[in-house]
């Protein structure tokens, strides 16, 4: 049994089809995400449906797969069953990949005022503040209700905060100022914070440097070794310094799903399960956590980063680990992560990737960032109509996606 | 100002581009939806921002135009303005073009079991109750509940109806199967139920029989004068028939909105505001009632359909009407509905066309809705992007939205 069917439960599923085995994916929901394209849903310039696909759909030729959407309550390791409210599913193997949600550090009573960006709900919950906040904007008479609704504060300098400011920026220099009367959209103030020393953290620093000026050179106030200290419904506070903001967005913290507890695993501070250099968990080698529920290390002890390609290859190996053990072989080599570079764009032919031995930045980082993201894309059609997509807007600098829906 | 950005209010606005006046569009929702294919994204095939467009960005070119995000409340016809809440805007010309609603026949107890299909929130909740539906079939172990968990229920065989009936077979019967283990959703139940004596009642007779016909041969069963009697969480009734089903779709009565009321004008049984042939409000030559919102008559005496072309070419009329009017030149000739002709589609390859000397069916029809509606989308984005759609869906059956997204 997978439990999560996201980058890391699909790999494990796959890895899985030609064994001897019988696969189920328990997910809460009947969608695959693709995560690193969410801020563009978020920000208008794609539909829900272009990034998410249904489960099924993906696993439908695997015959020994099936699929379940259910809410998965708690974990019975004794007896081997996920608990699914009433119901109970039994296992042999069990591969928990329930991914992370947001973390606000101990101030979880900020989440209504700038919520997080991990779900479809979530980006097109964020989608509708932002929308809204231009067109509250247009009705309003006060300067400075209209200041604080033309601001938009990101907190998180990791690739999600910099796409996102990015994003925003680009939708209001460029895609709304010719629609509006009264206010004028390129003056809003789109600031990205961070609490730490620099902008993408994890990249070299003159990419970092790239960026930030690439963020500048769009508008973007870039605030680092800034922390927020305070957020309520009137905007943000660094320290002293207020910023009133109708529109906030969480890209700062995540903490793992419940699975520890659910596991009764030790867990560290960002409850990611412990686990053994094979995932599984400490004394049952029957029970495996991967992706981003799980604290896993490289050959030099570091902590693996909680990202698509970790969790994909986490996957891939538990699931040919379980098959070689059901056919009673040698287990696989042990797991070795490849990493295969990172990448995060800024906006229109900005962008920068790193793989290590080379360094790019600019249009062609742009370009390469681009073409690698429609090729992970699921299916021909996601990919010819986000390809229509983006080039319809690189003609034009609209978006296609600017629905405000009752909420 | 212009209440309702449907299509009798963006034809109104649209035709006072070059009057010397200002145009205020004002609009609970940011967006223009294209109803008649609002049933695709009930039914996965689109998704909503396929159908729907900023009202901002079509009139983004016309600079005598303002649009207003805001609930309307009422209306001060004495003072000539109309309440926004707290607020109120002053008009001169007043154009109010508010669409229509649902109508549970007096049994509006029946809404929250029989959803109707009128706005955006509305399909995106009826394609969750849909796909949730199979995903709750699939989890189920008694075969009575399967059953009913199978079973779909249409309700009013006018167009919205036949296409939602053969949309949701076509989804059972091609789209699904596949896809699902332990469920056979080619055994799916689609209930089409029509209380007058034939399906689309406004079609010629031939083009009834062929629509049953066509929805019959795709596994729709088609009751004709079988009113629904009852409706509750458990399914429908037809006189003493009970019918279980998880999924039942209104698609029968329409309702105007509250104009009437605001206006204190005098209104049909379906709510509608009887006009003067110059679509004003009798006694108030500077307040006009357009589109579904209006009791409009032909030469003949009879009522006009509520269809989105007799709302466009109302708008059209009222817009230059008051140009003329505000230029202080003749009132245009009176209105006269030149009628086009009216389509339905079944499924695919089978729609119905009838243009007065001209009745299609068959294939032909078929090519000749696509292409008409096509036509009809907004802008060259969206044209691309629909069309995509249907050639994918066309050549492998696939729903490019199958999305259940947390209400």
């Amino acid at each position: 049994m997978i439990v999560g069917a996201g980058f890391g439960g699909l790999e494990a599923a796959k890895a899985l089809a030609s064994a001897p085995v019988d696969v189920l994916v328990v997910d809460r929901r009947n969608h695959h995400l693709f995560q690193p394209l969410l801020y563009q849903v978020a920000t208008a310039a794609l539909s829900p449906a272009e990034v998410a696909w249904p489960i099924r759909r993906i696993l439908r030729k695997q015959r020994n797969a099936r699929v379940l959407m259910a809410d998965v309550t708690g974990i019975d390791v004794e007896r081997r069953e996920v608990l699914l409210g009433e119901r109970r599913e039994p296992w042999d193997f069990l591969v928990v990949a329930t991914g992370a949600t947001h973390s606000w550090f101990g101030n979880e009573a900020w989440a209504p005022y700038a919520p997080g960006l991990k779900t479809i709900r979530d980006a097109t919950a964020i989608r509708h503040r932002i929308l809204c906040a231009f067109e509250r904007a247009e009705a309003e008479d006060d300067p400075a209700a209209i200041e604080r609704l033309r601001t938009f504060v990101i907190v998180g300098g990791g690739p999600t905060g910099v796409e996102m400011a990015g994003a925003v920026a680009e939708l209001a220099l460029k895609s709304l100022p010719a629609d509006f009367r009264r206010i004028d959209t390129r003056k809003a103030r789109v600031l990205l914070i961070e609490a730490g020393p620099r902008v993408l953290p994890t990249f070299p620093e003159p990419l970092s440097r790239y960026a930030q000026r690439a963020l500048e050179a769009l508008g973007v106030e870039v605030r680092v070794g800034a922390p927020v200290t305070a957020c309520d419904a009137g905007g943000v506070a660094i320290g002293d310094e207020r910023i009133p903001s109708a529109t906030v967005v969480w890209a700062a913290g995540v903490a793992a799903s419940p699975a520890a507890h659910w596991l009764g695993a030790e867990a560290d501070r960002a409850g990611r399960v412990v686990v053994e250099p094979d995932f599984s968990v400490p004394g049952r080698p029957d029970v495996f956590v991967i992706g981003d529920t799980a604290l896993a290390r490289d050959a030099e002890g570091r902590p693996l980063p909680g990202v698509a390609p970790v969790a994909k290859q986490e996957g891939a190996w538990v699931g040919r680990l379980i098959a070689q053990r059901v056919l009673g072989r040698a287990a696989p080599r042990p797991f070795r992560y490849r990493d295969a570079g990172q990448l995060a764009t800024i906006g229109r032919r900005a962008a920068v990737a790193d793989f290590g031995w080379l360094r790019l930045k600019g249009w062609i980082a742009w370009w390469f960032w681009g073409i690698v993201h429609i090729y992970f894309l699921i299916g021909v059609r996601s990919r010819m109509i986000v390809a229509l997509e983006w080039f319809w807007s690189y003609l034009t600098y609209d978006r296609g996606a600017r629905l405000i829906v009752d909420p």
